[in-house]
């Protein structure tokens, strides 16, 4: 069994986490921290674990996480890279659901996180946590630095149109004027007393924000450029909030190069992502929903080119919460530890 | 492997019974039918199940139903009264989540369903489906005339006051008075084309409904007297539609007779419930929300007795289609082929 | 016009008055107030007041309170109460939307609200804002209590069964053993940053709260307990968060003493409220939605008698917003300065 | 007063009409028209009408239409076709709330309807209602065809963009390849008995629809080309559905075209809006909410630059049932019978 503890398990992605790690064979939760909250029993602040889960919140230190052979941050940015040092000398792996590994360009996460980067040396070595584009570094890696819930859906809606293994590096599109037009449900804003999203703000009510510029934009950016192998990137990011809990919906619209007029996208989606059990392209002309990966560690892609124009419509629907977070964390524990990648990951959605 | 078919798979109870039976260990899914969708596969109406369920609908016929182990209906009432009799004398045991085996008294049955009961015979050999109540008898049926969702809240809300095991044959209540108000998402409903629960008309909305009487009112009160083992039993039960798809909240009002104003009543029912697997008593001083077993098979319990007076405030929650519903189902089934309990019947709660 | 100041205008209650209040004909809105917010637009907080009102929120210095004809205090209890005095000695009426001038007992106060009452003596002359009660007192009143939004609905809900107005004096009902089982839509928990009422909490989820006890017991009781003219009221008030923004039902259930049982209740409750401009008595059968008043001043009530038994189920409903807040505020201002009742007050529920 | 009746009174656009006719000082609605509802009170279908609406549902000819001096069409297409030649002959005004007065070319009209147009003449001297665009022509017009939800709130948010008086004849920007990714609550769908717009199909969830190809797409292409005064426009239109009731927002995506480079873009609305009383503009770095104009006329823009970049990005908020439908409907009423554009639609946004 793996021994495995999380720092700030008191949000959502941390229930999230204790919701599949408590129904996965291989592990054995040993400590889940929150400063706040110590000593109090984590059914009592998730009654939905009654009965499953029996730890109670520990301080750092009484959980000692040197221990673990696998230490989740679900916490704020900041965290991870104070405390991965010392778990890694310890031969603790770690896996942080925020953003401290992720930009690998220490100035931009400065620009984008208002805060120094603590350990740029770890940094250089974590591996960016999105399996079916970085399978065989995950595998390798000591540190992960686990894709966002909005990138995870843009980089995988995108990759088969930019990455050369698919392309066979031609330019199949204007990859500097993507769109992204992002919806998610409230749960992307975390498990925090705001009144934004409360339900008699959010609800029955639908905005963008951030259009100026949202903290993803630079990681998506970043991820893409990684997956074509060149820099011709640029992004127009526009998240919207959607009055629902779980759920990302990306509309991803890409105008065709001359190179790409001739190309049959659904095969191409389909040839790139065949292998891929948590990647389903569905049928032409299918509109994914988000409710068809409640809970479940899906992700559905569906490609559209109205009217045979030169416009391609991507569709992709994920949990934010599960393939956007804790379900793809456990997708990289999975592989860091060599089991099999659907261990504890084969929860059905649950629709309606 | 038991061998299972479904009939009548298009509705909500039907997508549930797959959605369990798909991750059940025990069972093999043979055929689902639905006359007015045959050939179409399932996952085409519930893209949910896609890459876990390859079955199409399938007519009748075609379902070879009498070559199953076990066949749920998860039809409108008078469907599986038609078919029982052929399998039962096909060894098929049967499993109807609608009205047809529920009240015993045939005329009960007319007044309420209107309709004559199709197979009194049948009727008299059927058991109730509420394993918490009725399990040897559970074990031993051939037919199971599973409990309704609002009934199982009520019932089980309500049994530890009534039945002799807990009182010792006292009268704890006033029983002829009691009060079920009880609140339920729109899923119970049914996946059906009506207008009163389009989002447009049911979301941010609130109303009672069949507050002149109720179906499930005769089954409750039936219900509630055979488990009290008398007949002074009078229920007064308003139903209410609640702006969520999923669960149903009970709240239990009773008045406590003389025998039973010095009892604990906490202990009271974590003793009647201390063994099962999916009753929850939760805490003095709860409130169970019904997102803390929205997807699972767990049913939530609370007592409170207000200002120390006379009257009993039970809160109880579930999903109504899970323990309301395809939930029961599955863990009668497992009941009546000697599995354990609990087998496929381990999901977590998704919450948030 | 009426020269009227708000303080504490950054709640729901506040946001409300300012929609009411800047269409009422005979109102000139000239202040209202947050120390948090001074100098901020209002339409910056609440830009559906765009075009509408060009208010900025000042501090209670320059809001030049003592000029105004009226004061409504929006905020939270404790406010109200110490600077009513002031304002009275200015001859500005006071109406208080909080909970300072509704407990006429100090001791009742103290023991609900955790602090000492501030100011006993305008207590003593407070009314009790619920006009269809209260109607003669509120027009000379110089203070008002305004009614809370549970315990308008509840009061109004059983004052035809009370009244000796309706009754004649008989005891229609067993008083001491009323039950109110109350759902509310999120706004009645105010504007506050707090987790149990983001979207991600409340939504998809049904649940009670402070079954052991809360503030509108004693309001309701002592309400109660004044309509019937006798002190043999006691009351299990359970209520409950439904996933909505607005709205109030309530479902009241009595049992019918000797007195009452062949008294026929819909024609009781018509004739009890036949001059009302704002309480609908609906026909006999119906069940009021809470939608059905979503932004308007009306409350609906339906009056129920399952199977000819001895239990009454009074379904009742109102925006909690408007019946149940700033309406009644607008309502008591109106007929505390002669106008006719409905002035400002007529607009028509939005639904769906 | 101006004598109004409505033909199909049973959808959502009917009982908006209803709401806002009902407060308009200047229309005495006469008749209302369902042929499978004749004889019930309008107040049975929809109670929220309780004391202000005393009409009942009508066969079309008790409705006396030829009587009236305007006609509302609240029908699927092809009803008001069939029926505005003869009202015209009795110099009734038609204002049609569907589709038939819409398309100018019969050709695309069949294609996109399924069904031959009935009446070309009279859709060649029909007006098509978008008052914003269309002010003078509205005034004169017999027969309106109003603009569809999606259209208005897509065209009043490029109409600054494309239209000669504000752009001097300039091409701003790249005019052929729009982006409008909109999203809609569901009573865009209309009160109709489907499955797919359910709460429990809807509500948590979010999906595009109709990504081949929506009937709005041409009627929005034949509008932005009417107000550009040029043919090169070409839009890609995705439509999705929101777990909201009411709302429309659109996300308009534009790339500049070099003339474009250099324009104050908030200027530039602002200054084409300044005499709207229905538009508004917000301040630069706005993020308008559907719920801001929730139940009232107003329609709401925020124009973006992300990162100063070539691509601009236009925020749009309207009430679909309003400014998409039956508001839009009354502004061009008083248009048509020389009534203050505002009159019966000051209505001040439901907010929260």
């Amino acid at each position: 069994m793996i021994k495995v503890g999380i720092v700030g398990g008191t949000g959502y992605t941390g229930v999230e986490l204790l919701r599949l790690l408590a129904q996965h064979p291989e592990v054995k939760l040993t400590a889940i921290t929150s400063r706040t909250e110590a000593g109090m029993p984590v059914v009592e602040m998730f009654p939905s674990l009654r009965g499953r889960v029996d730890l109670k919140f520990t301080t750092p230190d009484e959980a000692k996480l040197n221990e673990c052979d696998a230490v989740f941050f679900a916490t704020p940015h900041g965290v991870a890279m104070a405390q991965a040092k010392e778990l890694l000398a310890n031969n603790v792996k770690v896996l942080d659901l925020a953003a401290d590994f992720r930009l690998k360009d220490v100035k931009e996460f400065s620009k984008w996180y208002g805060m120094e980067h603590g350990c740029p040396e770890i940094l250089a070595e974590a591996v960016y946590g999105l399996p079916e584009i970085n399978r065989e570094a995950i595998k390798k890696a000591r540190v992960v630095g686990l894709a966002g819930c909005y990138p995870t859906s843009v980089q995988l809606g995108l990759a088969p149109l930019l990455s050369p293994k698919s392309t066979g590096g031609k330019h199949l599109i204007d990859g500097t004027h993507i769109i992204s037009d992002s919806k998610s449900g409230t749960s992307g804003a975390g498990r925090k007393a705001e009144i934004g999203t409360l339900l008699s703000e959010a609800s029955d009510n639908f905005k963008a924000y951030s259009v100026k510029g949202h903290r993803h934009l630079p990681e998506i950016e970043q991820g893409l450029k990684a997956i074509a192998g060149h820099e011709q990137i640029g992004l127009t990011f526009v998240p919207h909030l959607t009055p629902m809990i779980r759920g990302i919906h990306s509309t991803l619209y890409v105008r065709l190069a001359d190179a790409g007029k001739d190309v049959d996208y659904q095969k191409l989606y389909e040839t790139f992502y065949k292998d891929e059990p948590f990647v389903d392209v569905m049928p032409a002309g299918s509109h994914p929903e988000t409710r068809s990966v409640r809970g479940s560690n899906g992700i559905r892609i569906a490609i559209h080119r109205p009217g045979g124009g030169d416009t391609l419509v991507i569709l992709v629907v994920e949990d934010n919460l599960v393939k956007g977070a804790s379900g793809q964390g456990v997708q990289c524990l999975n592989l860091m530890f060599g089991l099999p990648e659907t261990t504890g990951l084969t929860q059905i959605a649950v629709s309606p």
